[in-house]
């Protein structure tokens, strides 16, 4: 069990035992986070990105890290998100791998890795270290906090669950309870997981290691992270060329479609831990922003108090479907928020606001612009 | 390795050494068929039905066969596909594991199952045996290929291999070309099977055999053949029964849409030969009407000569798009087939032909009453 921090990561340490909303309680746990820009002697110029199921907290380069971030194109001097003017916080969410206390990281009661009895994880959780991490940083209250996929999912909760430490919001294919078909998926994926001999119910190791699980569940994640149109413009029916197809397998892979997933697959299944992908996983199933305020989805949404917020989606995202922004923007439409839904006709589905940043980009700077 | 024949299927042997299009022949083969309804004197009402990858001849109950079959809603005296005036001979794929020969039956020349050894499947041999199939039923001319799924491939294939043998065609959910989304969707369904430990290289038996597989194989093909809008209306977040939850897995079911999945899954599993879903599956990747015409899939279609065509697509179909039944509507109409194609807005996705009978009945029946 590793954890891959990136180089430039530094960590707040949340509050000695630290209470999970399910049960348990962690002690010596932290959150890693980066940030590019200066906070502003006011401290008002802050922005917390929470990210989606896989990212870590290098959002964007700078001089600590100049290696790009996974939203290069969107954070930076002068980018959409002008770190000239804004101070960009990005962390890695409880329960991951990348630097901030999950599965892999070691119990200090027991001096061995979490693994399989890391405490039941919910994405209040996630959403509580965050506001934990932020205020550490000397931040009472966010300019924005963006959200993107599951990070949409933990900064609804954030912003129910902390009221007043933000002013604006960006929820971008992001959502407020999930729905049955991404709950089968990630179900799927949990299975492909578990049903790996290799799991060992959560004791592997890098040598006996549940690779073939992993390499599932990430060739699934892509197939409902892209759009079919966008594959039918990429691979159409192109097929790997003979001298590179492996071995004489009859049911080798044929096509460059599939190719394509298990080049994703075998980059992604060995640096993100299985243990923490099963709890991030579940996590996303079971948040309701209603529920967990005993109350309707709608209603959770409309209590939540800001000044502006900005909810994008995409036509071609099939995981967090254009009707979850809407909810979102309606809700804090309800709730008295100055609400812009935008449905984007981006080709690349859920993943567009990774790569679509052309269309992204300018509705963001326009919102931050007027925040 | 078994094969599930339904009691009151019938059978047409194959020609000796029928040679199959990617090499091997089969000695011995047969298919399986059922009729419904009496043929005509003139031998001019005989409707031909092909299936989607996992029926079997059974479309609909009969006097030799009362139980339903999976289309009874569609088939029988009075119904939309009238027996009454119709006789409908629906027929299980060379290369199922229901009645027809495929991988599950027995190489005369070993005295085996073929398993693993079975020749290369294509498209094209499933139509070439549907066509003989008909032929020895003393039919020389159809009055309409109905294709529903992978029977929608296999219609345009019989039609393009055997120019006159139809006058009319109904294509449902069907495709002219496999599209790189759907061959994902199925390259996971196979490598689900083929890194079951049980599968053994296609040498299971019903001890050992790759029952986890064929649980994943189900389970994603189930999600791409409803839609998300159906199971947000069925299932919405509810949750199973905390007194018929299995076991104390941690990360085991816990929505009904997993209890779901998991039913279909354990129905599905033991009914249906592995290394027949293996062949079937990758057949359809492999279909493309253009590719095996030596032309374009848009000229391989307007080059089928019919009378009349009617094409249906369903909007929510994530596995076999409306683009796909519009491509075919379109190049039918290129070739001077009088086309009626319709876009139906039903909820169940793919298998919508399968449940919303209301809907698709309608055009059916006025299409033949007017054949």
């Amino acid at each position: 069990m590793r954890e891959f921090v990136p180089p430039a990561a530094r960590f707040v340490g949340l509050p000695a035992g630290f209470a999970m909303r399910r049960g348990g309680r962690l002690n010596g746990a932290r959150i890693a986070y980066e940030t590019v820009g200066r906070l502003s002697p006011g401290r008002d110029n802050a922005i917390l990105v929470l990210t989606g199921l896989s990212p870590d907290a290098h959002a964007a380069s700078h001089p600590a890290d100049t290696g790009p971030g996974w939203w290069e194109a969107m954070v930076g001097p002068g980018k959409h998100v002008d770190t000239d003017r804004w101070y960009v916080i990005c962390l890695n969410s409880l329960g991951s791998c990348k630097g901030s206390t999950g599965p892999a990281s070691v119990d200090p009661g027991t001096g061995e890795p979490y693994g399989p009895d890391f405490p039941d994880l919910s994405m209040e959780d996630i959403a509580d270290a965050a506001a934990h991490t932020v205020r550490a940083l000397g931040v009472d209250r966010l300019a924005c906090v963006i959200g993107t996929s599951m990070g949409g999912m933990s900064a609804l909760s954030l912003l129910a669950r902390h009221p007043g430490l933000a002013r604006g919001h960006i929820n971008i294919c992001g959502a407020a309870r999930a729905l049955p078909f991404s709950i089968a998926v990630r179900s799927l994926q949990r299975e492909a997981i578990r049903y790996d001999p290799h799991w060992n119910q959560g004791r592997y190791d890098d040598a006996a290691y549940p690779e073939r699980g992993m390499f599932t569940a990430r060739k699934l994640g892509l197939m409902t992270y892209r759009s079919a149109r966008e594959w039918e413009g990429r691979f159409d029916r192109a097929r790997i060329a003979p001298e590179v197809r492996a071995g004489d397998d009859p049911f080798g892979h044929e096509f460059q479609v599939e190719g394509y997933l298990e080049g994703h697959a075998r980059r992604f299944a060995r640096r993100f831990d299985p243990n923490s992908y099963l709890s991030l996983s579940r996590c996303m199933d079971r948040f309701d922003l209603g529920e967990s305020s005993g109350t309707t989805t709608d209603e959770a949404l409309s209590r939540i108090q800001l000044e502006k917020a900005l909810v994008i989606g995409v036509e071609s995202d099939i995981l967090f479907p254009l009707r979850q922004q809407r909810q979102i923007a309606d809700g804090l439409t309800a709730g008295g928020t100055d609400v812009t839904f935008l449905a984007l006709d981006s080709l690349e589905g859920h993943d567009a606001f990774l790569i679509d940043t052309a269309r992204f980009g300018t509705p963001v700077a326009k919102f931050l612009t007027v925040l």
